[in-house]
């Protein structure tokens, strides 16, 4: 049995107490260096497989310090403190003794409440209505996730017309299709193309520089899903002085709202 | 000349290369320790009193691991990757050597690009046409902000009704008024009180366990704000098992979106 392109990615092996090692994968590759979620997820999966874990996640912020080379790399987990029902996590990425990633975790312990979801899931197509792009993705990870666009598809011409907003809708699940998971969710919560693009069709070069997380699934929800799409959202708040941010959400096909994300952009112009 | 009481509780001494020392002020407790938006200004303080400082912030992590015991704490900041124009840092906050705030920090040097606000600022009646709360604030750091409501006041009785949503939308500033720098920027995202109250009309204990800002602003844009009200909003995205998160944004009166912040919080029932 081979393993997924995903998990084979986000593999990490325990080289001492709190740090693993792991490699970039080619499946995933971006225009430098490895596809952000797919660090993202790898940051998650340290604190997945460390033995101390406790509870599932609730939130994690993954700041990009530096294009991570391909190749080897460690991780370094550490939990700052475990309380009852919550644990909070400081992880690094660094290669050759270089900080290439920061990031921090929350775990919890969840139980049952009251549960509403408020940002509710836009009246959109079914999957199966919505064609699939014609085009292989220019870089490597794009191919790694079928994605159906309802609105805001890639680019397709530069003629810097501002298009006013900067909002695309998209069905999304891995490809080939994988059963939903935390370390999947994370990665997907990276896959909306830079929102600079879609507001104004100008190429400018750039690169995530930090993004959150916030889980509001529990694994079995997850389980649950199995391999059917999510409906990703996401649109920019705020562009200028080489910074921009958006904001996005991650519905399963019953409207429950899995996840919400934000992301700050560096762009150079 | 006494300083503000805002600087008075966010003021660090230098104690090592890397270290501050500080203490909570009765100025900003809230129901159990500090008020969490000046914890999150005082980490942000470091960062900006430290003499590798590069650039102005770009984004802010802060998980609040434990409460915050009234007396002396300890900040330690550490510039975990310097490039060319941005700069990573990874902060914490301990109390007796365990750990009460973990927290990383974006800086950069920022130059003028092509800019716009997308998520546009809602069209309110101006502050001095919205009434000032009669009441005090049952927490002293409440009486710290000078908030004039438009929508989602602070809730009045607990009848466990639904309120179908959680969005509030106020002017903001502090009391008494001071110009507006990324400290104080950064208390002000917090000012929100928490969306479940506001959802339904609920008293449940809660409390935030990590916050994010995204700042959209230099520091001279901020200094030309002085002592002028910011409109905020705040609307929670999904709440379960435990958790919820809310967006919030912060606008200056000229429709110019200053920060944009998330946060989870914590609640009991």
């Amino acid at each position: 049995m081979i393993a997924h392109p995903f998990d084979q990615a986000i593999a990490l092996t325990a080289s001492g107490e709190n740090t693993f090692t792991g490699a970039t994968s080619p499946a995933y590759a971006n225009m430098v260096g490895p596809y952000g979620g797919i660090t993202a997820a790898t940051v998650l999966n340290a604190v997945l497989q460390h033995p101390a874990l406790l509870g599932e996640p609730v939130s994690l912020t993954v700041n990009f310090c530096a294009a991570v080379a391909d190749g080897p790399f460690e991780v370094r987990a550490v939990a700052a403190r475990t309380n009852r029902s919550t644990q909070h996590w400081t992880v690094a990425i660094t290669q050759g003794g270089e900080s290439v990633v920061t990031a921090t975790v929350l775990t919890a312990v969840r139980r049952d409440t009251w549960a509403a979801v408020e940002h509710t899931m836009p009246e959109v197509p079914a999957p199966e209505d919505v064609p699939l792009p014609t085009a292989r993705g220019r870089v490597e990870w794009i191919n790694r996730y079928e994605m159906r666009f309802i609105e805001g598809g890639f680019p397709g011409v530069w003629d810097e017309r501002d298009n006013g907003h900067s909002r695309t809708r998209q069905w999304v699940r891995d490809q080939p299709p994988r059963a939903l998971d935390f370390a999947s969710l994370t990665s997907m919560a990276d896959v909306f193309s830079p929102r600079i693009w879609h507001r104004r069709a100008r190429f400018v070069p750039l690169g995530t520089v930090s993004m959150t997380v916030y889980f509001h699934a529990s694994s079995a929800l997850l389980a649950a899903n199995g391999e059917r799409h999510l409906l990703g959202q996401a649109q920019g708040q705020a562009f200028g002085q080489g910074f921009f941010d958006h904001s996005a959400q991650l519905w399963n096909q019953d409207g429950l709202l899995l996840a919400t994300s934000h992301q700050v952009v560096y762009y150079k112009e």
